[in-house]
């Protein structure tokens, strides 16, 4: 903060607040917050049912919740260790969308008021976007949109996959879309139900959680959006910005082989959705104009490919903190570092496009300037 | 041929031959090709069970096998247009997954004996990589890896992503990997089977066939990949040389992240999985060292990336004939056209690389060389 090297901005950062907390602790079906019984153990967050198994020992079901996951003062140690000068923190999965109907415009307020108000503790260095009662009537949704502009620290609103329940590309979201594209609300858009497990095989178990964090959430994130394209939603809401968590999932590298099946579709064709005059929006158009993506792709090809498509002014650097952390006790996160370094090696020789990656962009684009 | 252009080589480009119409058109049931009923209708395979619906009208039901899925001269025909030298032609998916074990075994023979000729009707213009006998017994199929040694025009063998019935990760395959690596058999991964459909919503139909052919195939195969490297294929087998389908599906964009789920996982850890000692391999050893891509992946960005992964001197050109033929009745296919260019614009200001993956890494890779 008090030097003079270019800021750093953490756009991808997980928080759950106090509420957030005392939410889950009280439900007894997941996604729930199992309490330690002793102290030598954690608090366990189970989201998934398979995780909720009762025979198993309290250390294999769910993850631990330490303080990472809610502490406000371990966020800043963290930014702090890893140089960050900003974080616009987010709820991570499974936000609200388990909530019934009746409760969610609540629970969302209440949480948003929150996480607003942990960000005042550090003015200038914590902002966030917020959540969204999904789950609820489409009105509540609108109204916390609007509501959400209202919040001195909010530059956004984070969403899963499921969007109202039937996905995103779900008639019933169009006044959603309209009521973002009309408030210049910026979506993040953000895996968390992967792929059915089958996909993975029967041995998928012996690989840890390998197969659904490296696969099921970007292939999950990248049908989510493509869904959104081929169901036209970037035709009617042009100038709509979308996030990407985890540069897109798979996006940027399928964008050309998207395209090129929409083009050799017949289907699509027969009616009339192709061509001149069809006023289809290319994927690599929409790419340019309306997806933004972060920089949590850990490596160089990736990364080369994200910036390829939607340019180098659309990217922003995250941590997805305070996941993966080291497996010891390292006090930088090798997956911060794997992340920051695939920055700077891709723009060795233009320090400035590295500096606008790791923050100069999320100044501008999220207004975090004083 | 008689110009002295550098060549180009297609190693990615399918052929039905006449012994595999044969046995499809003699089923009842998928997959199957339906015959056509009249003259002005072309038969119809159909691979998928929704698409066998008596129900729909028969221009609606799987599609239309004309005699660019069938016939070499067709093929040679499709190559003189876009200026290619050489093919290296493939069985298309399912293969020969579909038969009773006691009937594959001598199916491959026959369909590889029937490929191995109708090369030599183009000698030097056509190569093929071998069919295996996969649902038979595993022998059979180390049997035919070996005779397929012995035919001229044969560089390799393709395969399925569900190997043996059960993945790619399958012990049961060990005896295959050891064959092939024993043989110096060049193993092409190519995806069938897709995604549950399921994951792409409840629209997915309005979108013809984008959303599995665009995503469902790379995803499939990024998924088996990903299954061979944690279950160690690539560190007990590790010469076994791979090509990836569609410039590895998006194995390319997510080694990284991968690599990086791999490195934090704390299952893996406790097993001694990782670390000094483990004898792990990198994702990104094994892409430089195993894996070879094919250049189908309709733009620049992925293509970049793929190269960031494996390298220049493992990219091959091909084009996925007969798959996505124009919509109109262009000469050039759109399709081929889109992947030549994205190969010009990214080797740009080097020929030499440009040219080596049209052409010159096949012919040395695959020793396509009179």
């Amino acid at each position: 903060m008090t030097t003079n090297k270019s800021p750093i901005v953490d756009i991808h950062t997980h928080l759950y607040p106090p509420s957030y907390i005392k939410l889950l602790s009280a439900r007894t079906t997941v996604p729930r917050i199992h309490a330690s019984t002793s102290s030598s153990e954690t608090d366990r967050l189970i989201i998934l049912p398979s995780d909720d198994d009762l025979s198993l020992p309290a250390t294999s079901r769910g993850r631990p919740v330490g303080a990472a996951y809610s502490s406000i003062s371990n966020k800043i140690a963290f930014m702090d260790t890893h140089h960050i000068d900003i974080s616009v923190v987010s709820l991570a999965n499974p936000w609200l969308d388990f909530l019934p109907s009746s409760e969610a415009a609540e629970a969302a307020q209440k949480i948003n008021d929150d996480i607003n108000e942990q960000c005042n503790l550090h003015p200038g260095r914590l902002f966030a976007f917020g959540t969204l009662p999904l789950s609820g009537p489409v009105d509540a949704t609108i109204a916390e949109i609007q509501r959400l502009k209202t919040l001195k620290n909010m530059r956004g609103v984070i969403m899963g996959t499921s969007g109202l329940g039937q996905g995103v590309d779900d008639v019933a979201l169009e006044p959603v879309w309209a009521a973002l594209q009309e408030t210049e609300t910026l979506l993040f858009l953000h895996p968390h139900y992967g792929l059915p497990n089958d996909v993975y095989g029967s041995r998928a178990g012996e690989y840890g959680h390998v197969l659904p964090l490296a696969l099921g959430f970007p292939m999950e994130t990248t049908i989510a959006v493509t869904r959104m394209l081929l169901a036209g939603v970037f035709e009617r809401y042009s100038s709509l910005q979308v996030l990407l968590a985890h540069s897109g999932g798979t996006l940027p590298f399928l964008a050309g082989r998207i395209e090129s099946c929409i083009q050799h579709d017949g289907r699509l064709k027969k009616e009339g959705r192709l061509g001149a005059g069809s006023g289809r929006r290319s994927v690599w158009d929409v790419l340019k104009k309306n997806i933004f993506l972060d920089a949590v792709v850990y490596g160089e090809p990736g990364l080369k490919a994200a910036v390829a498509t939607s340019g180098v002014d659309r990217m922003m650097f995250g941590t997805d903190h305070p996941f993966f952390p080291p497996l010891q006790d390292e006090k930088e996160w090798l997956s911060v570092k794997t992340n920051e370094e695939a920055v700077r090696r891709v723009f060795e020789g233009d320090v400035k496009m590295a500096e606008a990656v790791m923050g100069g962009n999320a100044i501008s684009i999220l207004k975090l300037g004083v």
